[in-house]
């Protein structure tokens, strides 16, 4: 594709490397961008120039944080005897968002994917390890994808857990709330019977 | 939905702006930019700012251009007399990578469209008609898409280039080159017999 302007064409370039944008998305994004005011586009820049600057990881949970610890890892109304360990800072934002959550967390930053190059030592895992021995934890939950990859990384953390004293968790599966068991897959709705819980605990709670 | 820091949120309600692009698009984007480098990220930061101050839209034809005068405008090896209509900057670019044009062209900046409040008097018809006016036209190509809208605007531009002594071209409309009929849409496949062309004129050229 040839653009009839070279800076036109390196912001192109910039947008096209943004995950799953290929060149005519990104085309269309900076045109989309060029129809702003110069106020707007300075304003843009300041922001992506700022995240360079101001963003680290929370050296606690490895989250994404402004501040060298996280706003969950210094909040003292949270309970740190609870770490639920997710993929990346994403599944952290989707827990939070439910409120169901008051513990903390920690961000492996990946899982262990054999296919992709990536084991144990890739990950957060050496350091979760350490901060669990270093703290009083009382439970670890494991909110790992339901995947091949998230079965292998719960695998081996539940191994490299067990020599400690705490409880293990790991998210519940089954029928999603709302779902029509028609149209649920046959291995989770299989794993909903096989996990029946006593209908007294199976209300759904706010 | 929550983010755990301020700086993150207002990167990510930048870039939901984008068109297509939602929240959880933006901080999949706005993520992907934290894994870059700080460089890298003042690279894509700067070409932003330039964007705001750099671009401009070419005098003659309303292409975006670094110059008062885009580079075709300007260009003195292409066909002066000849003006190819296009609605955006978009359609220039798929024009100009089929290599098969050498004449200059006008972006209206949209078409007609009353249901989107969209006038002949907020596109670039004035000042189309005045360069007609002021210069040896000979052809003006209709390039709009084949949509309602498209028809439209094509209609008003042909009844206010009539007055003009010059030839008013379309594109031509059939079976798209590597098609299946059997695919081919029905109205599309009809038109492309009424219209259908001298054998030795239905080649394609390179």
């Amino acid at each position: 594709m040839n653009l009839p302007s070279q800076l036109l064409e390196q912001a192109v370039e910039e947008f096209a490397k943004l995950p799953g944008v290929g060149k005519k998305t990104a085309l269309r994004y900076v045109l989309h961008l060029l129809k702003q005011s110069p106020d707007e586009l300075q304003k843009w820049s300041a922001t992506i120039n700022r995240l360079s600057e101001e963003i680290h990881y929370c050296e606690v949970c490895f989250a994404i944080s402004e501040q060298t610890k996280c706003e969950i890892c210094s909040n003292e109304s949270r309970d740190h005897s609870t770490i639920c360990v997710v993929e990346d800072i994403r599944d952290l934002i989707a827990i939070e968002n439910t409120s169901q959550y008051r513990g903390t967390y920690h961000v492996l930053g990946g899982i262990i994917s054999p296919i992709n190059g990536i084991g144990p030592m890739d990950i957060t895992i050496e350091p979760l390890l350490k901060r669990i021995e270093a703290n009083a934890i009382k439970e670890v939950i494991l909110a790992l994808p339901s995947t091949m990859e998230g079965d292998t990384t719960n695998f081996y953390l539940n191994k490299k857990l067990s020599p400690f004293k705490l409880s293990i968790s790991a998210l519940a599966r089954g029928v999603p709330v709302g779902d029509e068991l028609e149209y649920t897959d046959e291995v989770t709705l299989g794993q909903s019977i096989i996990l029946r819980v006593p209908y007294e605990s199976s209300y759904i709670r706010k």
